[in-house]
């Protein structure tokens, strides 16, 4: 069998929004970009108006212009910049004789692209895996970007902690700061601020307050309240190195509603004993398999103890312990009812929450490093629950 | 020959990233949906955490849950999700007795996905044109949305503005703002605060001064001084319309340094002459032409009129005169050397521009909708150059 680095790759697209094409060809650029890897060696053809950056940044075997790969010629004799591209590839694999070899592409690799290169001889195998797994075990370079957005991440929990406190509630329990309503949308927009002021933009933080709180898909709208739980979610990618980062936290301010403090300690004790066994070699079912044990023990449902087949649960622990976060907030491993051991390297999320659709949900997420012998924990953010 | 209307159309992506899948289900959603269309009409299928939220929003025909696809146990029996998303799309267009009509995708359609559905008899044929043209011909409701994220991107200008003319010029010219010095950078992040604050994100806002402004992959950093050129190109997305817009300024701090005041007046005339002749029936490359030929004769070179072989022009005009602007920054139809014929509804930007590597850049950029006999500029901002 043919070894892994051997193997011919190739990725068409803009690293700056394409994980793969980024990761593969060590080049951040706008637009799309071909990247191919044959017999160990890694080609990168760009346009001419990127070619004299790439010189510079690129870390590649060999650069090619799309202007000596013909592209425009081929676009016009196509009449399809697409299949251009995917044809002036199949004259490069061809040229350097490895037209024999089946090349591995990205599962979402397009379609219009798959189907030139086909035509052309070129064997294009889908392989996630594969792909997947090239990115898992970070570089030390690429934790220092990882750790770099979490500062900021938790800049910005910190401010939203500052007004939290700040924060007086009204008669009727509403959150009030500087005079005004503290909503969702206002708290959101003051943590999105932050980050965006250490260059991380924001797409869907989550300020949940009560009920809100036990919705997944709810972002958070309206009067936050005292006593209620406020999850607050924070993930933005840095845009100038494209990591991410990911942490939440949960907050109360003033005394919990009945029920808050008990699904408080269960959700951070079953996090603590996730994290304490995290390391190369262990499955991440098995992590999975640990929260929902000490959430079980505590009462809850939980997706391994109480699902029922076809029938969505929507109160306990219904969702994954944890994800891989890196050029994608989702990435792989999987820390979940999935099979997927850890590496060294892989950076996770451990993020267990229990949530009950009539009071809120709670939960707590650190993002970790796995190591041969344990984690080490990006994460320096304190675990503080009720806010006076 | 089959009406366009009929034909079968399929996407899968998460609709707040696939303008596509977004477009298609007229259903935002940040997890991956599957949107058929058979016969003139919507199917959509969506997971169980969205399927209430979609039976309130999504304007299908039919609204489908993954597990009445029974996608988790096909992703069990094939071990992969995204096969599973199409062994599931498979089924459903056989159970529509549509088994026999080919199936319309986007060039991007992922091949994983193509591969399995091809293998179960469906024909699929990338068909990036027509989905182009779904898109083209917006409504009254994107334009509304459009317009709101324009209103945000004026807001931020009219705070860059504020700041430039507030700008003090320290002895070696370079600008000072508030006791420090105002590099691109600074400047930049006051304006993506501004529109983080009206619900846009920005991601590449340009802030070029002098000679960077030649470089258009150039966003811009260092002082900003008096006397140089500074492009300001602001082109955010609204964070819950998910439309776009783009408007291009060019300023001067105090007295422009020899030649800018020619070529700001050679651009704005030959952005006048174009945005005359925009209508429905014309074709855009005649636009780009007209354009150039202002410029030719104002003395700089175009890409129409001085374009040698496999050398790109780095100085003049040199780009296209304007795009596509919707739920992607750049999309159908060019304005270009291309041949796109404009039609009722496209919102196109109009965006000459001339450029000099040894002083510096002036591009200005105004969005207009198409329209039977004309367009509408959805532009107000003033164009001025010269701020003291």
């Amino acid at each position: 069998m043919i070894q892994e680095e051997e193997r011919s790759l190739l990725v068409i697209g803009a690293p700056e929004h394409d994980a793969d094409a980024y990761h593969l060809s060590g080049f951040l650029a706008p637009d799309a970009v071909i990247c191919l890897r044959v017999a160990g060696k890694t080609y990168l053809a760009v346009s001419s108006l990127e070619y004299g950056r790439a010189e510079k940044e690129a870390p590649v075997d060999r650069l090619i212009s799309h202007d000596e790969l013909g592209i425009i010629r081929l676009a016009r004799e196509l009449k399809s910049g697409a299949r251009a591209y995917a044809a002036a590839v199949a004259n490069l694999i061809d040229e350097l004789g490895a037209l024999d070899s089946p090349v591995a592409v990205p599962p979402d690799f397009g379609v219009v692209y798959a189907d030139e290169l086909r035509a052309r001889g070129v064997t294009i195998t889908p392989e996630g895996k594969l792909f997947d797994g090239l990115r898992r075990a970070k570089t030390q370079g690429e934790i220092e970007h990882i750790q770099k957005t979490q500062e900021a991440v938790e800049a910005a929990c910190a401010h939203a902690v500052e007004i939290l406190e700040e924060a007086e509630v009204a008669k009727d329990g509403t959150l009030e700061w500087q005079g005004e309503t503290l909503t969702s949308e206002r708290l959101r927009g003051e943590i999105d601020v932050e980050l965006l002021r250490r260059g991380c933009s924001a797409d869907g933080t989550i300020v949940a307050g009560g009920p809100q709180g036990a919705d997944p898909h709810e972002r958070g709208h309206g009067p936050l309240k005292a006593g209620e739980s406020i999850i607050v979610d924070i993930f933005p990618v840095d845009l100038s190195t494209r990591y991410y980062s990911d942490m939440t936290r949960t907050f109360v301010k003033g005394e919990p509603n009945e029920g808050l403090q008990e699904m408080y300690d269960a959700v951070l004790e079953s996090q603590e004993a996730a994290l304490s066994m995290v390391k190369a070699g262990v499955n991440g079912k098995d992590v999975h398999n640990k929260v929902a044990e000490v959430l079980h023990e505590a009462g809850y449902k939980t997706n391994v103890h109480d699902q029922e087949k076809g029938k969505p649960l929507t109160e306990g622990f219904f969702h994954g312990t944890g994800h891989g976060v890196g050029l994608e907030i989702h990435e792989a491993p999987r820390v979940s009812l999935a099979d997927d051991e850890l590496i060294p390297g892989d950076v996770i999320s451990i993020e267990p929450g229990v949530y009950d659709p009539k009071s809120g949900g709670v939960r707590i997420e650190d993002l970790v490093v796995v190591t041969e012998d344990g984690c080490r924990n990006l994460t320096e953010f304190p675990k503080r629950f009720v806010l006076e």
